[in-house]
């Protein structure tokens, strides 16, 4: 009975990154987390501990902070940089994986005027990034996930199929949430302004959630996505997640009071949990490829 | 060899609630997490099982539904109309503690224009109360948590005593970060605009650990407090608990780089922790009492 | 230009169930939790907003917790009659996928016996199981998650490349620690022992973790692998997702203290990630079609 | 208007410590978090930024990690060496707190017999120690943390009040489940066979756990910490804190079920919360002073 090693990657995860550029009295901050993974031939440290194609992971790391030292930019542009880096140097790495996720920062106001060098975290919101880069190939997928949204008016359920374990009530008037991860892949890898992109796909993804009147958060989704590829011709397809964080009315009859859509508990668990994909029919030379093999989300 | 129940107390912990004001077109939201907690003279449910006198968590957490119908208005207002009510309603019931959070949301801008009844939650950060009543008596401490800050420069710290066990460098120039957990004791429980001094409160805080100088945790930590007490008459005393959340100067010469304060990473663990109080010296008629006992924080 | 739905799928995650098998003085517990996914001819509810063919994910945590009242039994049989039920039940709904966890629980030991109704959690391990069903056809792939295990010697890392960037020292004794997520697909989902496989499974990985000598960790992921499809034919392929939980010596000798081997310090972050999967070659009649779509880990 | 320093405290918080005892081919592993705090004259810093008496917070760590190359022992004893290091060491340091949490790990069974050098992690209960030393005088205050445990039946709950907000159903039977936080105070720091006390403590709190009949969750709180005095001598008083992790019976009626105590769900949020002390009496010589001060549990 014979076995072989079947897909396998490896890298070091979770590379806590801050940079601060000093060129002038007003500082600017990046702050990342990468996680680097890498792809080839790696069959000899599998069967017999020979290590010679094993890129350390340590040196992966040290390598992505050496590469920090010129700035980091974009975080599309740093993960092709690493991935190019790594598959060009080394004979049996074929590919590589680069994740990065950015923590956003404000400056602090100080009687008004933002401060030079002093920064508050912008909350749990990043965005983030998934270069794959194999034989040459490349693919850029990012996204932006802990984007928590909630609409308290605007949001109808009801039309679903009754069965003998069905108890939910209809509703024609719902508080709505949600905590978007969206995924979008890009038709080309160069040529794109990313941080222009982004802030685009986030306005449309934020305005098409307020706006769009829900009969079911998988209208919402699909709305959202269609928003994005309607706006922007750089993306091919968009993937969302979107967790639907259930807020109950409370029953305040017990107690003699009515209760008009006013208060609400916010649920745990169980959540429903709705993911989807819109994409482009007409797409040319975007292959999907590898893009999406193994990331974390739907 | 006797022995008996010493200090104990008990409530319903985490009631997540959330509150839509519909009065008009442009809905308000309010959430909240709410703990209570109990009381009293509460041998007899310990010692024989005996619950004649145990208010049951259910119904602590029934009425905190309830009181929200009437809308939730600011949560120290809140919190005393809950423990007042409690300590009033039940003979053996003498003493209360409610635990507010609160969770901002922000409205999702349409158009250049802030929505009506679309919100985005506003990040980590939340305001906090901690209501005393006993006895006819009460406090109300109030804080911030999760506001976590960074200044890129502007730090420095060396003169601390090297012994055999002191490798740290002293340095003039390194990022300070932190994520501040405050808690402020009001030194009365009436006549007080809880929101604007809220909003004055973390705004000293903001600006003082932007632009202070710093020469160690401890003394921006001082500086912080002093400029809420100067700012704030209706503040006795504040405590802060301050994370030193390390970001280390990655070294860079093994790659023939130098990292004149560019690049970093920022450490998990173990982080400095750093904790004090600023309080009046000549306060009078505010008995700190039970205000600060058993809070989580320092 | 024209846009579609691609891939999607929605349900309940997370349902929390418990149950208790009273059927004589001692008890049997099962503690699972259950995350439904359906898939099928979506297209209305995502375009229109139509949920006719939309089985709530309400109905679907209804459904979930009134089949365990028949009891739950073995979660990859409990797994496939949920699936079977959404797909055979409704004309639109063609997939499903069920995930479920199962928490270990010990009975509490009362001078020397163990006690009939009274259980300790036995920690943070999960068997887990995600069971796929798609127009008539099935898969099982089971796994085990958080077995976290650690070797103080018996580990080397050396003979890796090394590069501009590479700092890292080889090492001819090193701690060994991760937390194993494994997940196997099995080339049946009948005629199997679930429980005497998993066990079986959860053996081979633990003795081969412990007495493999270890020269890389993926040579100790395909050690494990290899020694799961030896023990178990039932097994066509099984995937490891091993953190290396990095354990760094601590250099002492600025105190005049040698340290051979014997104080460390665990870092949380970055850590390395090794990935990667173990089949046979000759395997028949198991294609793996659906069986790892989606699916969180590598 | 004058102010002043209050209360502070300072230190390295989550030290990751672990061990090799590499004595012979059987190694003895030690897996602790260590989080140091000082306490003293600390003005000049908090005021000026002079530092000449602040040991620096890495310094705390080095002498962690330098103590532990002598074996750490018993987590009280490795506690109070590191308090009364830097209480005799540093002129303006006059108490310390040091907090240790023990991580527990089994040796992996290989063929039926226990690995030499290879374990497994035990769980998420961790042993715990508070030891604080000031102007001389040591307190400790043990513990256990992330015990978590259930009962399937032997738990009612009745007889508490009913007001206009009770909706609550009295039942004689129900799951009965926690996660034990417990600490208790010694009457003495020397003399006392730490290891051996434990394991009887926790051995005290799980069979009265499991065997007393409950009538209310502060009922058997009272009846575990009566338990340990009952059994330890060396015990001054013991405070426990817990949760009351709530399975709700499943309403199984709309699906024409009848669920006579077998399925429930788990619920996350809100969860009751009972805190509470048992001390003796006669209690001699064992003034509490600084023990409980700013712990983190009630």
């Amino acid at each position: 009975m014979g076995m072989s090693l079947g897909p396998n990657q490896y890298g070091k995860a979770e590379i806590r990154l801050v940079t601060v550029d000093r060129q002038g009295p007003v500082h600017h901050l990046k702050d990342v987390t990468v996680s680097t993974s890498l792809r080839g031939h790696l069959e000899r440290t599998h069967l017999t501990g020979d290590n010679a194609d094993v890129v350390a992971t340590d040196t992966q790391k040290n390598t992505t902070q050496a590469f920090a030292r010129d700035g980091i930019g974009e975080i599309e542009d740093f993960a092709l940089r690493l991935a190019e880096h790594f598959t060009g140097s080394f004979e049996h790495i074929t590919g590589a994986r680069m994740l990065i996720s950015e923590h956003g920062w404000n400056r602090i106001t100080v009687g008004g005027t933002p401060h030079d060098h002093a920064f508050s975290r912008a909350g749990d919101e990043e965005r983030t990034t998934a270069v794959t880069v194999q034989d040459g190939q490349a693919w850029v997928v990012s996204g932006v996930t802990g984007l928590t949204v909630l609409k308290s008016t605007g949001s109808e359920f009801h039309g679903f199929p009754r069965d003998r374990y069905t108890t939910l009530a209809e509703t024609d008037d719902r508080i709505l949430a949600t905590a978007v991860t969206a995924r979008w892949r890009y038709a080309s890898t160069t040529g794109i302004n990313w941080s222009e992109s982004y802030d685009a796909i986030r306005r449309a993804l934020l305005e098409t959630f307020a706006t769009k009147h829900s009969l079911s958060l998988q209208q919402t989704l699909y709305a959202m996505g269609e928003a994005v590829l309607e706006a922007r011709p750089e993306v091919a397809e968009i993937r969302l997640s979107l967790p639907n964080k259930h807020h109950f009315l409370v029953d305040l009859s017990p107690f003699g009071l009515d209760n008009p859509g006013e208060v609400f508990y916010a649920a745990d668990r169980p959540y429903g949990l709705i993911e989807g994909t819109v994409r482009r029919d007409d797409e040319t030379g975007s292959d999907p490829g590898l893009a999406w093999y193994s990331l974390p989300e739907f």
